[in-house]
């Protein structure tokens, strides 16, 4: 039984975003020196990590901090950030800078992109996931309702900067989570890539040429398919649309889970669906629970009910006589579009816990 | 003296979204017959004149009533409508049908296109306005902070279906107010639309060829410069400046005045401005003025503060050293980008009162 992969995007790069690298906070200082920003919107966390940075980038700019995290992606802090915006009278032969990890990029770059139909922005991500794929790709956001990124629109930085060093300080656990974005683009891309990070640790801080290779992989599927039209972009959503259900499930819990704890959850209930259904050999399912297990950014399901989790599936996914489509993997470098029925999903989940402690 | 006119776009229509024009409401239904909708979001007011056509467009398509004008332009209206694509699981492969002026379209088109990064909607402007302007040229958005249009995107509905005998239950005051932006239009053009349009009543229904030679103006300038970057767009914003301050005051007034009725005075005030600058005939002016005085579109100014006015107009216009820029008047047909003091503007505010009784 064969099924038609998805179509791989071509290998050409055509980013239109200039993507820069500063090797020390001293080249970024230099690149911002050239440039002025209305006003700056920074995760809180990285701006008291480095405030003397920061304080030097911004100069006179008002900055405006952002609890980062999921919970920023809301309607109340999207209307905050569009107060601050009507406050300092933005307007759009101004420019905004936006620094800090996913959750702030998205909801500052949504509230940029909305501004006026639109100020330019440039994104400083700080986190891994941000600077390896949260940063990169043109989506805006927020959540609503529970529904992970339910509103939004497609809008590219003017710019995207990036300073390695940021990772530094980044906890253990934000690392961690960050590969495993990475990791999923491994899967993709196969080969040498994917040999290099199975064998990386996730505590381990990448290189700049890695956090390049991993970014490139994201670009070619987003540059193929900016729109999501073509069924090539979808392909990035390996292991997110169960990552996604237990992402908000876990919000209302005392320690709710990062984006790429969920996805780690996502990618390897994923897999062995492919596995069931005959399109992956076990084997290649087992290498991937195996090194995700050993890098410890598996968690237990969060609390929920089957109705609660199938109410957050029919918000993600058209669910059309009890099938979903959702990209599944058919061997590390391939995956394909593929119609599943949701009870096989819930089946999976089902089993997800005794993989745990196996 | 001589300014440097804006560029004026070239003849040929390159408009991508389709543009239907039907003679009865039977044609209408028969075009939506081959369509399906998630959701319809339709103006109160219509869905009360016009029940029976629109039950029969929508069949068995939930229906949400908008009460329209401006005040359905704010964040809990499109909160509103966000929670009703949520409640019926609208996906990106649907589309969204929206009926009714130029407000309903906004705030829903702006929904429709921040809803899951945007779902194609379908556009069927029912008032005069909508049917020459509010449609066409894919802004959607809603106000905040008394800021016009300061929230939005840009959006191109998927079609766009006229149906101009919805105009034979538009209220006076509407139909008037909808031809003041036609006769906006009819004075960027010049020549015999001009012409036309001067010999015209503001009470007459307008026939079908006459709507569109007033939207083939405005896309012209659409289609040259779609996001306003290159400065032509911005001719369409010709009594705009000072139209959009009266439009957010009279917001809190008894009986707000409509869009049109604020761009009435704002065309005739900003006419004056180019006079005073040595840069139209007065008999140009006059000739405006008198068209308007005797359509009786001209209303008193609201009352306002000048704190509060100029506060309006910063949030609008960069205000450069006492000065902004907006599009004037230079002849009929013609028009250019000037950069005008604050004061000159607020002179001829105070001047136009005595205009309406002289």
């Amino acid at each position: 039984m064969s099924y038609p992969a998805l179509p791989k995007p071509s290998a050409a790069i055509r980013n239109s975003t200039p993507i820069e690298y500063f090797e020390s906070p001293e080249a970024l200082l230099e690149k911002a020196s050239h440039e002025r920003f209305a006003v700056v919107f920074c995760d809180g966390k990285v701006y008291s990590l480095w405030k003397s940075l920061i304080d030097a980038l911004c100069r006179e700019t008002p900055v405006i901090t952002i609890a980062g995290g999921e919970e920023s992606k809301t309607l109340p802090s999207l209307r905050r950030l569009w107060k601050k915006l009507w406050q300092y009278k933005v307007d759009k032969g101004q420019k905004v800078l936006v620094i800090g990890g996913g959750s702030t990029l998205d909801v500052s770059g949504f509230a940029a992109a909305t501004w006026k139909r639109g100020v330019p922005f440039v994104s400083v991500p700080t986190s891994l996931i941000a600077q390896i794929d949260a940063a990169f790709g043109g989506k805006v956001g927020i959540n609503f309702r529970q529904g992970k990124n339910l509103l939004g629109t497609y809008a590219h930085p003017e710019s995207i900067w990036i300073l390695p060093a940021f990772l530094t300080t980044l906890d253990e656990r934000s690392l961690k989570a960050g590969w495993v974005e990475g990791y999923k683009h491994a899967l993709l891309e196969g080969g040498e890539l994917w040999e290099e990070i199975q064998a990386t640790s996730f505590s381990a801080l990448p290189s700049t040429l890695i956090l390049q290779k991993l970014v490139s992989v994201k670009l070619r599927y987003v540059q193929e398919d900016p729109y999501e039209e073509k069924g090539i972009r979808q392909a990035l959503n390996l292991g997110h649309t169960l990552g996604h259900i237990w992402e908000s499930l876990s919000q209302r819990e005392e320690k709710p889970l990062l984006h790429g704890e969920a996805v780690a959850m996502g990618l390897v209930q994923e897999a062995f669906v492919s596995v069931q259904m005959g399109l992956l050999p076990e084997k290649v399912w087992e290498t991937i629970l195996s090194k995700l297990k050993g890098e410890k950014v598996l968690s237990p399901l969060p609390s929920f009910t089957w109705k609660q989790w199938e109410k957050l599936l029919s918000q993600d996914k058209k669910i059309r006589e009890g099938r979903v489509f959702i990209p599944l993997l058919l061997e590390v470098g391939r995956v394909a579009l593929q119609a599943i029925p949701v009870e096989r999903l819930k089946k999976v989940v089902r089993m997800y816990p005794s993989w745990l402690h196996a």
